[in-house]
């Protein structure tokens, strides 16, 4: 007898001596975080962005690729991507961030993809306003969620599935949605979506689906996977939990000096040093950044520069320093228009989602 | 007291029941293998090729990049982008595959970058050839070794270093050596080695190298660290080795069917199914690719197509398959023409290098 339950298991929590397993590896193999050194860019080049592929990525011809429009609508749609060139442009620079960044750092340790704090990136997305092509549907008066539906077909959880997203209908109905087909001012690349993706600025990337071809308009709650069970911040595998939404506020350090191959740990000489970075929340605007040197112990205002992109963008600081020969822990912690923070503690949740922990870098400053 | 050594220590291999650590994980969420989806492309798209950087990306300005031509030479030279974008220009398929992919599968595990079998990839790479170069600068009769510098800068293992590696000086002046300033048609990517690298075909990754700014023409054998210490095949770390040159001889499976998000065991539906993957050699063309189903206990021959994008390319293979409801552990084993082939063994050595053990990829044939 063999199910589909013999090669997808339950979720699970780690035990407290469980080290990474060759599963957490293998899905870490694949997809990948920014290079931290990739901060200094305001736009990440291609294929430095992060990526979190749920199951492959599929093989789509952009000229037979269709999107349609049904559900609770008075017109359904179906158009080519021809079509959705010829509609209004518009072009966002957006900061997307995984949900599940900064999974591998939480104690206990929820096993999936391990990210540790790179799993962020920063593109200009170009397509055309979504709200404007639902109107044109005609929206049903009493629809209540927008699912998107990708071309990614796989199993999770026991669960087989395309992969499937709704979101509540104001929000696929604000201005900044977008159904976008480059990147970069590039065609989407494969991994990115092509030849179509939404993009839902402010959200974690769980929720700008990739390779989109049905958009459904429901008059109920969306039910499936991914929202109802997947991406939830839940206490405990009884506690029905709270969807995962907007991105928490979130400042990232730019490692200062060189790395050390295995350890990723800094060296640094002595003397005067621009301490630099990215800081971004979807919940408002980022209003400070304060950087540590000493593992948290204390805090200094750091800089910022004005906004560069747009309300959706990341936004750079800055931090001067001239550091002594010793060891150090930089790290830095941003606060949104909205007063969210960073924790000084870990924000458990069972999925291992929105962990916005302040990073930790390590330094040694030597004199020779 | 503060020295590199608290940050950069000696090379090690894991214990015999030890996990990967959180600096092994720092390692794979930065570097990235090919998704395996992705071997369907015979030319790598962007951002889907392998990646191992040592230290940072680094920062370069490409008009203002300068390529110094050195040592025992009778002239030595200066050259900007542009002089070498007029030089005659030839683009090559190439597969590159780093020298420490399947590593994390030995046992035991050497430290390192831990990848199981994905660090590979095919590109188009656009360039320079060096040797009309290295003649025009006039190679003094005694020489031995090109050291090839790049603009990359870190610690490793306590040695504190530009990367740099030397080639031979028969190996640096065969034709197909190239000064690569595009890569797909486009320019370099930043992580790629923008905006000038080395390409050397049949060679392992380690030889290839990016960001490079000078090439010093040696009378003795070079013994700077990626040659002398890091890329040698040791039986312990008192054995002087042998260096890793060429690639040896590997065939990778495309999984068919879909996957489990967190196993990435694949799901297929009985019937008919073509099985297929990409197989090469640094040693000589691939001549035959073997498959099983069943672990290894039993081969069959696949189906090579014919030779695409020359000699350093990869080449497909097929294989048809029917499969009944099941588990099966599929492989592919590549031979060259040189009479290489894959082993049943685990090749190892201290530094866990050209790791060319058959992969294994789970399929679970299921009929509902």
């Amino acid at each position: 007898m063999t199910t589909m339950d013999d090669v997808s298991r339950p979720s699970r929590v780690a035990g407290p001596d469980e080290a990474i397993s060759q599963e957490e590896l293998r899905l870490a193999a694949r997809n990948h975080g920014i290079p931290l050194e990739a901060l200094r860019y305001d736009v990440t080049p291609a294929g430095l962005h992060y990526l979190l592929i749920h199951y492959d990525i599929p093989d789509l011809d952009p000229a037979a690729h269709t999107l349609t429009v049904d559900g609770a609508v008075g017109r359904p749609l179906r158009l080519g991507l021809a079509e959705l060139r010829e509609r209004p442009r518009v072009t966002h620079r957006v900061t997307l961030e995984c949900a599940g960044n900064g999974r591998a750092l939480l104690h206990p340790r929820p096993v999936s993809q391990p990210w540790l704090v790179e799993a962020v990136g920063n593109a200009e997305w170009t397509g055309t306003p979504l709200a404007p092509l639902l109107r044109e549907a005609g929206i049903a008066p009493d629809a209540v969620d927008v699912v998107f539906t990708g071309a990614d077909h796989g199993v999770e959880r026991g669960v087989e599935q395309d992969y499937q997203r709704a979101l509540p209908l104001d929000d696929a109905l604000r201005d900044e949605v977008l159904l976008a087909y480059a990147m970069n001012g590039a065609p989407l690349l494969p991994q990115h979506g092509a030849p179509l993706r939404l993009i839902v600025p402010g959200w974690y990337g769980m929720a700008h689906v990739k390779w989109l071809r049905t958009i459904s308009v429901l008059t109920r709650e969306f039910d499936g996977y991914q929202n109802a069970v997947a991406y939830r911040l839940r206490r405990d595998a009884d506690d029905p939990g709270v969807p995962v939404t907007r991105i928490e506020p979130r400042a990232l350090v730019r490692p200062p000096g060189f790395p050390d191959f295995m350890s990723r740990a800094r060296v640094l000489r002595p003397g005067p040093c621009t301490v630099d970075g990215r800081a971004w929340s979807g919940h408002g605007p980022v209003v400070a950044v304060e950087v540590t040197t000493d593992g948290g112990a204390s805090w200094s205002p750091a800089t910022l520069d004005p906004p560069a992109g747009g309300g959706w963008s990341w936004r750079r600081w800055r931090y001067e320093w001239t550091p002594q020969p010793g060891r150090y822990a930089l790290g830095a912690r941003a606060t949104d228009a909205s007063g969210r923070t960073q924790p000084v503690e870990q924000p458990w949740n069972r999925g291992g989602f929105a962990n916005n922990l302040v990073q930790r870098v390590d330094v040694l400053v030597v004199a020779e």
